[in-house]
């Protein structure tokens, strides 16, 4: 063998074995991402558990109760979204197993913002019903808004990556349905109090909500936009939270804390469709907007909103959630280059009707199971201290 | 030089410099490994502190007590390990540093078990004794169970990657024989009170342990085991939350609290020994089964056991820890194809003993150093608002 | 052609093929770790929400106060510090955004430190001016401390990784000079009441804080310190856990909660400048004579130190951050080999310089917009329940 050909030799082990470790890195790299998701994924579990679930221990005298219906919604809402992924209907095969528990989580987040619009006036076992009945229905949205169910909607045209319109304002308007056919006089004429340490508990939960909302914009957004994405977001609640303050000051006279529990978070609602693709300015923006929006629907509508439909929305998710969703939703207009109007007007108005009609079905479904003697108390069905 | 010369130059630098880049690579890539294993260690760091410190907050004199006990556990615990982990004794020299720091986490959990069954009942300074002879023990079946100690039990046929076994069973069981040595007469006659607000935080840290639960089992399964190790815990712990709610309610009549907060995580202590192996059908029957056995052992069996045994187990411990790692050991049985039946059960059998012998022991010396006169109240050994 | 040429094509093919996969993955690692970081960046938002926010509960009728001006300082100063840092003054350009995100972070950290010297005694919108004004003296000392601002300091020389000078004594000397233009004499009289329920929350915050620490030194450190980085903070956090419960129940007799929930931390505060260089001995150690200066500190020194000094250290972050942050930046002229004694020295007294000249003047300013009436309570600001 001549020197020429031994270089040669000498150049394929070398090629072939770099080559070789190549191949097994790719391999080693997607286990890694997977699992930097996966990290995302437990924050937004985190968001629900301790976040919703603090968050609605506002009503005084309903705490344990908040927190177990948070447990059982979460408990059946994720297998039960897992399950139906693995159906032929819903037709998720071919999403990797992180995908769709982060989906799963997703399902379970709108599912507690409905909960949060009845909260106190459900019986336990009615919130797992509720679960199970929202989850198809959850599912179904989801699959024409985003993955062309029915034909209606175009794959990739209607833009919702952190959720503003199939996460928030879908389960702040199903929430309303499931109110309209749920809420009874004597609701009406009971007080929802809260104290000094159901206060400080809410705005607990408000901060976890607050701190971990950036892994839940960013949980399916590519690797190289997680970092611009939490930015956004952070600004985003940023500005919300500074206005929140300016605003119940001054339409209150004095702060209440469950609007800066609540309205500091509305940025994060309302800058779900455009986190990605929104600059760090428009983002501080879409917050300032949001969370004086939320403010005034906490501060001035709610009661007027709660009269004109003769429901009770406990926990003011059609403020939080539902208009500031839909101003997410339609903030993506204006700041999105080249988007398909049309697509995002026709996902927003599918979304509504979707929502609004499982939410009236649902509510008259789990009325006909039973009803609370008084709202708004653990002692009905928790043993006494 | 010719042209085929110039080729064959060009072809050695790229090649050199792709192999060189490589060799890098593969390094920075088990950084990145040892770095995402590093957030669930501080997951895990958070069950420990919030999780575990929070939910023992249940006791309503005692929270500040419970709180400053965990943190002195923890304290003495982990660094107590790290050392003993560096003797020739135990020859942990070959693991990486991150293994050696969720090996000391997964000590100091059991340890927080075993305290749990005495909790409100020791001094403040015989929290610490207790740390410091527990973690030998505990080294000591670690190193049989897992690392051929003795050569009793050939390593790897003894399975337990999330430590149904060898962390939760053995520190109640641990727990169980340091109350037999530590329950005074006047302890039975001394009620255990909560109240609405103890509930609320004890709430706060069961909920932290649940979000947290699948990076303690998958803390250190292979990276491609993450996701789906996580997933199984979730469908555990889910099918767990469920089925409590309906027992409480069942065996008691009304719901209580403590059952929610505690027999909810039974499906995360009893898919330990097969979260990286049972599919996610098998996770929830698991979480189901462990719920279940969990709420019967507070709702009935406890105050029969206190009695039999002449002990107060504070916390539960053997209703939580105990029975449901015990039959998550032995569902790897079942679970399992082709494993070493004996190795298994001889592992069970000689952790029970471990646990039982050192509890007593311990709890033998620790009560030569004294006794409090008053359980369950902060106010013997902290100053007064 | 012939053998040897078609050799050499497939060579080409094949290097060509390695080469342009190895480019790919560079910017893959590299997305990776920033990913990864973004993880700690979440971790320092834990601290300083949840952490730093509910540390400040401990004062009883001020919860919803503390709770909403946290919101409130973060919520400026970290949009405050994007802004600037983008400007030609700071040059920070060459930065990566999570590097940028990072250190807003750390500077939202010393500003909240800095209001913890004076809470309870500013009205609501006067934290978000103390945020304003604090934000650009911090980046001057930054620039000057870490970037060769003005040329004092050549870069690299000053030594403060996990930020104890930079980030906590800093902190701690700004608020003392915001302090002592702030402190009234009917403030001297006002005692800062606590609670049962507001110690359990406090040490909440404490238990969060210890928790993320070792994410909040590593945050910036090279992806293969991490592991030992956090290694070192656990052992001096532990350190001083231990040591602050045995000089607390010495120096008073009994365990203060407020001790246990704050001395805790000093080991964290102290470690900094060292965390990526201590030897884990060297770290325990440096936990344990932190958390005992620490306790001193609040048990001994503090009553005759605001006596002195004429001021109120609401949460004696002097005790926590300035001493503490103090004996980290000097143990490092011992710890660290051929360090450059004149440049840490004159690091340390220029910071010192600066926190006490900018705090009086930010002191000044923000008392010529007025004084609240009665000190430590919400009912001024707050809608009551």
């Amino acid at each position: 063998m001549n020197k020429k050909g031994l270089i040669l030799l000498l150049l394929i082990i070398v090629s072939a074995k770099s080559l070789f470790a190549q191949i097994v890195n790719t391999d080693v790299l997607n286990t890694l991402t997977d699992v930097q998701k996966y990290y995302r994924a437990i924050h937004v579990m985190a968001m629900l558990l301790l976040g919703f679930g603090f968050l609605m221990v506002f009503v005084r005298k309903y705490g344990r109760s908040a927190i177990t219906a948070t447990f059982l919604l979460v408990s059946v809402s994720i297998p039960a979204y897992i399950t139906f992924a693995g159906s032929s209907i819903f037709s998720k095969n071919n999403l990797s197993e992180i995908d769709i528990l982060i989906l799963s989580e997703f399902a379970a987040a709108s599912l507690l913002i409905t909960a949060g619009a009845v909260l106190g006036r459900l019986k336990m076992y009615q919130y797992l019903i509720l679960g199970i009945l929202f989850i198809p229905v959850y599912m179904l949205n989801e699959q024409i808004m985003l993955n062309n169910g029915f034909g209606l909607i175009q794959q990739g045209s209607f833009i919702d990556v952190g959720g503003s319109i199939v996460i928030h304002m879908f389960g702040a308007i199903f929430g309303l349905g499931v109110a309209m056919s749920m809420t009874s006089k004597t609701e009406f004429k009971s007080d929802i109090e809260t104290d000094f340490t159901s206060d400080r508990f809410s705005l607990l939960g408000s901060m976890i909500l607050w701190i971990f909302w950036p892994s839940f914009c960013s949980a399916l957004v590519l690797p190289e936009e997680v970092v611009i994405t939490a930015i956004n977001v952070i600004l985003a609640l940023s500005g919300a939270t500074i206005i929140t303050y300016i605003f119940t000051t001054w339409l209150r006279g004095k702060i209440d804390a469950a609007d800066i529990a609540n309205a500091s978070l509305a940025g994060g609602v309302a800058i779900g469709s455009v986190c990605n693709t929104a600059s760090p300015t428009e983002s501080i923006i879409i917050g300032l907007v949001a969370g004086a929006i939320s403010t005034i629907g906490f501060a001035v509508i709610q009661k007027h909103l709660q009269k004109g439909l003769k429901l009770i929305d406990t926990c003011g998710v059609s403020n939080l959630h539902g208009i500031p969703g839909l101003f997410g939703g339609l903030v993506a207009l204006i700041i999105i280059p080249n988007i398909n109007i049309t697509a995002q007007l026709e996902g927003i108005g599918l979304t509504i009707m979707i929502a609004i009609l499982g939410g009236l079905i649902t509510g008259k479904l789990i009325s006909f199971t039973g009803k609370r003697k008084i709202p708004y108390t653990d002692s009905e069905e928790f043993i006494a201290e």
